[in-house]
């Protein structure tokens, strides 16, 4: 077995979800010092946590994931230096002028359980999450990995290299302020080129298949996340019906009516409510309830048609039930698009690798990843920057707990970062 | 304070949920046994545990509960012979011959949180639930207090009274199987007349406030709770969202309908839908949410009526998104209805008490009891019985978990029962 | 065939919905007419039109019922007096000192269409409506029926009696103000005794069959009907949702939430939502939509509970989808009582005709009937009152366009109501 | 006001919806011949009616368009060669060997009434609908006016043109089967060139203001429209609400799910619930009730995943409400795409064209249009296509009631089209 299904599978079995991820931090760290990279920053160093409003990373918090971190086999100094803060960034300095790239690579994982069922590669390969509620079904632990893997290839060709290279496995994808947090720390400000890798994206529509690739995404949209709390009030529902507000009911048409917002002709937008939590028994009135959603627009005109559709179905919500509501805010990710220019460069290079026997100019993301916000800075103070799909065959889609990819794409998304790197940054390259 | 008032605010401080009243079981064999009741029995003994499917009493559960019992001060040999299962029946046998009496004193609490206001009085003097997530606002520390109150005065007058008096202390009416275990273990059977009291029951519709009182209730409905859990597909929400199969929509779209009942117009009926959790993550369609919910009719045509309309709504919304569900059945509880020749007896000794300023004939329950279970029983065999209402002022309706009660009612609660045993069962008395 | 099958039949296939009953009106003078009746008034002599808001009483309306009630068979010079406005009075008097009793007798259809299937008696015995869009389906074709052989007995024996009697037949009890509007006039201010019978009540809950009857119902619930229009905004649904505001989403949204009402426990309430109409082809985004409701409470304070509950949410729901409503209010019907006293009478005499197998005290209308605004007026002044059910096997329960019913029981009321009349107001009786 | 305001503001004070368009067929044949087309077609000849399942063209359907088409001054020759059916195909023969062209114009209206706000243009200068409920809210009107446009400078030029040119002015684009019935007939079969144009689309998926256009649109939606009744049973809603089945609530869950089904990934699709009728009062549980909804995919797959939702969403509703649906299907317009070659012919002379100051290659439909069905039949045997948008500010988006917009747009459309009618077919063309 290769490194990178080596690493990959380790990362699978071990998920630590958004902000908790101290024992993969640990690792990427051990793994990039032993391969003598040049400066290795940990936790704080690479994360503003004063940002991280309603970020648990409480001292208990940080105790717990460290003890688990060290429970599941990593290494107590590596471990420590993390302070229970998760985020690494791996610095390569050639000692030559030359521009300076960063890469990033996202390492959490998905909060709910991994398919068990038999016949699913995890579990008959011994490599099946051993964390409760804990599940790479996004792919981030092959990411993770490709950074590990290119890590290597540019510490054993450094001398060939010029300028300076920033390898950042950020923490927190899935949820809120990972990257807005490695952005606030300035670690982007200086980046002149930057690439980010996914497996299993979309070009034309259609999922990527092995073989295939696509050399940037312009359709990133925002999301913005939101917890919303209804506050109804508990009674008997026969002794005392007539006295109760059933947030439960509220919570319920709310959804329904979130799910039905109509869709914004100029460009992609969507809404999801992911979860639902309330009550405690059949025989009381629900009290309170919460709903989790997310919306999502391509342009800043479309988030705010969403935003206000839904507040408005939240406000009339609680006006019809005569209860009122509250919101924890996680915050939005932005909207972005790769430069055509950098994805020009991606596509030369792409075409000279054979694994890709089909190579898409422009991909779908049709989602949101916060790498936007990195590529947003280095395009603010004029770098260039792609988002690049490496396709793959999968057992499912992404977000199901039963995905599953062909390790073979790791290889040669390995390959394509570091040809694209020499062709920017090599000694012999133009620049 | 007096001794009423002294127990039920012990009871109110450490409430415990269906099934795990330990440390309520232990201290009420205690105090039994101090009183000198000639036989008091326990867990198992009391309960039929072949019943209990879907209910948790495996040793670890036991463990938990029996070191919770005696951190929050149970007395040690009283824990024991719970053997972990709640359930106490404390036995008066006279020695002379006379019918068999049973009263009902239920001991559970509610599975939420207590009010933490101030002004709240259990707040301000003390009492509040040291348990979190368990509280009685049924008004169930009252009931066991009466139970003990009323011990207290039969063994005091003992040799005045002929025949037996089962006091019954029993776990779990909020959830399932409370009764129906005792009556399975055949305690009923030989029971002659049955009473059971509840404090702040309605009559003519109206909350019984303090100083007013109903000699029975002849309005039981069924009732059947059970967990539906409907099984979708996960989906990320932008990239594949035509794969998913959103269960919390299902179960929303579940919500919305089952509300929307009709009534049944011959009689009363209801149903609610308590509890709704699904989801972990706002960007993931939710594969797999969970509805609870129970229907309630006064009759079995309309007990049906309604169990075939949620079945059809069960089913017909898995249809709808394409999807199956399952369900947890925790058993129905039945209807039933207080004899009027037993409410004719508590009438008289009541209209006696000066406490009672208005007393009601029949009052309404408007609702379940599994008092019930045990009523059928001794009317089967050609016992009475009553369920009475005490009425009492009240800061908020039955199960909001502000529920708190003017403790001067209990009082007259123990009053009005032994005048009713000595009527029975009294030396004097005319059978 | 006897003459009330005779009747019945003739306005059951000719049937006028509220306001428009001008061949019903027109055939029920006529008859009081040839009957002898001392004095028959018509439309605006019975109704107080300057109350009918929003009631459309035009010259073109009246012109179109008038040329209706003409086609389809009625005398043209009591079609003439009608004026083309529905509701007729007639006056018997005795000449003679004594009490004053008022009957009324109800004598519109419902407004939809009748079954046409083979087996149906209407269809195959040639009465069934030929009135597209009508339907007596309420009885009230018996109800007038009944009022006109009552006619007939009393005019028949007349020198037997003392005092007046006022035969009302009213118009418009299914939709507004038909009571209101004679109440409004002044005809029931010197009323000593009300009387009213309606077919297919309930006793015990149960519908009541052939050879039973009920000697009054006292829970008579208000009913307010209204109309709501959400106003939206019309757009394509593809080229630019986003600029619509969906009013069928509105109104769908309402009536699932209007459905969810919870029950208010301490007496009868009902909402229904009884048509919804938007929108005029699939392509356009629906911008108008309306709904039909009514609510209903046994109590002021009920009522009440669902007058905030309907308008908690529309506003609610206007809210969510950004628009506004508007309502048209057709007015609210009283709740009401019957007098146990006029009970009483009306038992005494139902226990002496034989086709009253069974005699109930009290039935249940379990609705709405605005005879109780004529009651509530009557008792105001010191009369008593009571709306009478006449048991009759039926084909299908009230409102069912395939409603048809044991005719026999025809016979039954007219000489239930001539009994008491008798009693009341008989040379012989006490009074 | 030159011609081709003159007409379209004639059309637009007379919209017909689909299948009812004789006045409009009877001027446009008659523009046609006074101006000298060689063949003029009417109804049946260009048509099929064979196809029409569920279209009204019955003879008093017939009749009742004939006569108000005279009545609204239309010529009494050609409204009778109309024979009560719609459509109008003129047909240019050059006489010369060339190419044969087709162009559509379609003349159905919106079946819903115009706005008559004062400032509306229409209003104010007095071409607002006379119809009541009908309403030229797409642009029809501005349609058929440059089809007769340009007839005029065909005739004007004929001598320089060769091959063949047909005119179709199509009924029923908003309806059904009215490009399906054209096709039918085979006067697509011999077209080696097709064009169609359509005011207000977008490009870059923002609405083409004045002075726009773009060369044709690739992403046409398949369309089929349904109009589904379920039906339910009726009942009294206090007195028998649990023998109602309630359609209107199963209508009102069913929109509710309708408009929640998720988007596909693959590309566009929309559903849309436009319209619900059911019920007739408030006070019977709503027996009957109609939604007419649409769907569409812009890919098979995509149309066959909404077909299957809004199946299980129909069938999953009905055993809710334990009742049953039928529907009727009024077919579907199929997808499309324009030729790339053709909209290359287009740009070259749309640049030609001062008026269009930006000149778009490919534009957003977002939408069906059934000129797809000829589109499609005429690139199966390989003739090319396109679909053209026409840029113009407008007041309203489409479909809006108060739609109006630049009639200026109309002569560069006239223009555009005659250019590229002379660079296919012209004496000098290359062909």
């Amino acid at each position: 077995m290769n490194e990178l299904v080596k690493y990959r599978r380790e990362f699978h079995k071990y998920p630590e979800s958004g902000w908790n991820e101290i024992r993969t931090s640990a690792r990427v760290g051990q793994i990039l010092t032993e391969l003598g990279v040049d400066e290795v920053y940990f936790g704080e160093e690479v994360v503003d946590t004063a940002l991280l409003e309603g970020i648990d990373l409480s001292s208990e918090k940080r105790q717990e994931n460290l003890a688990r971190a060290l429970r599941q086999g990593a290494d107590a100094e590596f471990v420590e230096r993390t302070g229970g803060c998760p985020g690494v960034m791996g610095v390569i300095r050639t000692g030559k002028p030359g521009p300076v790239y960063a890469l990033r690579f996202d390492m959490d994982s998905l909060p709910y359980d991994e398919c068990r069922e038999r016949g699913y590669r995890p579990v008959e390969e011994g490599f099946v999450s051993v964390n409760t509620g804990r599940v790479h079904a996004c792919g981030h632990d092959a990411h993770t990995a490709i950074g590990l893997g290119l890590a290597r290839r540019l510490m054993e060709e450094k001398e060939s290299y010029t300028g300076t290279v920033k390898l950042i496995f950020q923490p927190a994808e899935e949820v809120n302020f990972g990257a807005l947090s490695i952005v606030s720390k300035g670690h982007l400000d200086d980046v002149d080129g930057f690439l980010a890798v996914h497996l299993a994206l979309s070009a034309e529509n259609v999922p990527l298949p092995s073989h295939t690739m696509c050399c940037g995404v312009r359709d990133f949209m925002s999301c913005r996340q939101i917890d919303v709390t209804f506050h109804g009030h508990a009674a008997h529902p026969c002794g005392a019906a007539q006295e109760g507000k059933n947030a439960l009911l509220a919570c319920a048409s709310a959804a329904m009516n979130l799910h039905g917002i109509a869709m914004h002709e100029k460009g992609l937008g969507r809404v999801n409510v992911g979860a639902i939590h309330g009550g405690d028994c059949t025989n009381t009135i629900c009290p309170e309830c919460c709903i989790s959603l997310e919306y999502r627009g391509q342009y800043r005109e479309i988030t705010e048609y969403f935003e206000r559709r839904v507040f408005d179905i939240l406000e009339g919500t609680a006006r019809q039930f005569d209860m009122t509501y509250s919101y924890v805010d996680h915050g939005e990710n932005p909207a972005g698009a790769s430069d055509l220019v950098m994805m020009e460069i991606v596509e030369r290079e792409a075409r000279e690798i054979p694994w890709f026997e089909k190579v898409y100019f422009e991909g779908n993301l049709g989602g949101t990843d916060d790498a936007a916000a990195m590529m947003n800075r280095v395009q603010e103070h004029g770098g260039i920057a792609s988002y690049i799909g490496i396709g793959c065959d999968t057992t499912q889609c992404l977000h199901n707990p039963g995905f599953d990819f062909d390790e073979d794409c790791m290889g040669a998304a390995v390959e394509l970062l570091e040809r694209v790197l020499r062709r920017q940054m090599g000694e012999d390259s133009a620049e």
